[in-house]
């Protein structure tokens, strides 16, 4: 049967929700891997609407995180507080600022954060299932924190931002430096980083790092 | 210099806008070539919002096509109406609803359908211009349209549909039924068309038909 790996959406468009690029590059190699993509987000109001083409906050307006992600998977979504460990093979947390806005509150409170407590629940149970995570361009920052909260030593890579990653370190994180097109690998809890969008200038550059994450978390799903 | 390759954007999300894969998968393929992905959208009112995750219209919400279409173009997007044929060496239209629903009414009106009068302009430059042009998914129906009322026999395809079908040969155009992996070529007027998720089941079988389009016309251009 086709490993079922879990993707984590934060809403859709990069300045309020998941990076679109990344999410899409995510479910094309889960998919091409024969694997099968089970996407999940959790059913609350993102923190705030961007407007894209202004970087603007559009006052007043408001949009719910599992709503605006059903567009990334095409309305084929799950509330992610009705999954659990044991419905998936592996997890792969997408970036964009939905996941330091919606996922958890990194993006306003830097080493401080709250993770969302049903984000939260699942990371800590996949972890403790010894089953693979993946986490993609700031993804990392809540996984730093849950695992931080837990007192599990872990290595993760946002890529090379030095602010970055002395919050992910503060957190309880190992940073470790990591170029774009390249991953990093905690072998001992099964956490794969890769830096996409905190790095890449191009599409193509993100697209290498996460093809390589999906590929390797899949071999060790 | 890298070849710019305008990509036609109508919002963001395959019920009322762009078909997000599609789009994406766009972008990586003209990157991955080394050309330059040119998003550009009309700055117009979607004709409605559609909640992804239920399916329904969401009654008395308003979205913008040029601002929505920024979350797929990470904020780097124009408005259509400032794009001329001379600014660009190709122009691919991704599909999803919004092609048929905001680049034109042939959701609606179907063969009765009218298309926005900057994408029409941009579309009839194109190819008096001689320079290719892709359609994908739904879009080759607005084409169908452009070409039709200017007499120009072309060929298209929307895949295998047959009331598709019929409309765009009603419009003028000559279809021919295609598998959801390969693309159809218009040589005399240098249009590619491919059905994505016309016809695909997965995102895998969207990817290997858009790929070969945007190398077909990166070839042509």
């Amino acid at each position: 049967m086709a490993k079922k790996i879990g993707v984590v959406l934060a809403g859709c468009g990069v300045y309020d929700g998941s990076e679109i690029h990344e999410a899409v590059i995510t479910l094309l190699a889960i998919d091409r891997a024969g694997a099968e993509a089970v996407c999940m987000a959790p059913n609350i109001d993102q923190m705030h609407v961007v407007n894209h083409l202004s970087g603007e906050v559009a006052e007043g307006e408001k949009r719910n995180v599992l709503v605006e992600a059903a567009r990334i998977a095409r309305g084929k979504i799950k509330d992610l507080a009705t999954v659990k460990a044991g419905d998936i093979d592996a997890l792969i947390l997408p970036g964009g600022f939905g996941a330091a806005k919606n996922l958890c509150d990194f993006a306003v409170k830097g080493a401080d954060c709250n993770v969302n407590p049903e984000v939260a629940r699942l990371v800590r149970e996949v972890v403790e299932a010894k089953k693979p995570l993946a986490a993609v361009c700031i993804a990392p920052a809540l996984v730093a924190r849950v695992l931080g909260n837990e007192k599990l030593a872990h290595k993760l890579t946002i890529g090379t931002d030095k602010g970055t990653a002395e919050a992910l370190e503060t957190m309880g994180a190992q940073h470790v430096s990591c170029p774009v097109s390249e991953f990093i690998v905690d072998e001992k809890n099964k956490i794969v980083s890769t830096p996409a969008y905190m790095l890449a200038g191009r599409i193509s550059e993100a697209a290498e790092g996460i093809e390589k994450t999906v590929r390797v978390v899949l071999e060790m799903a």
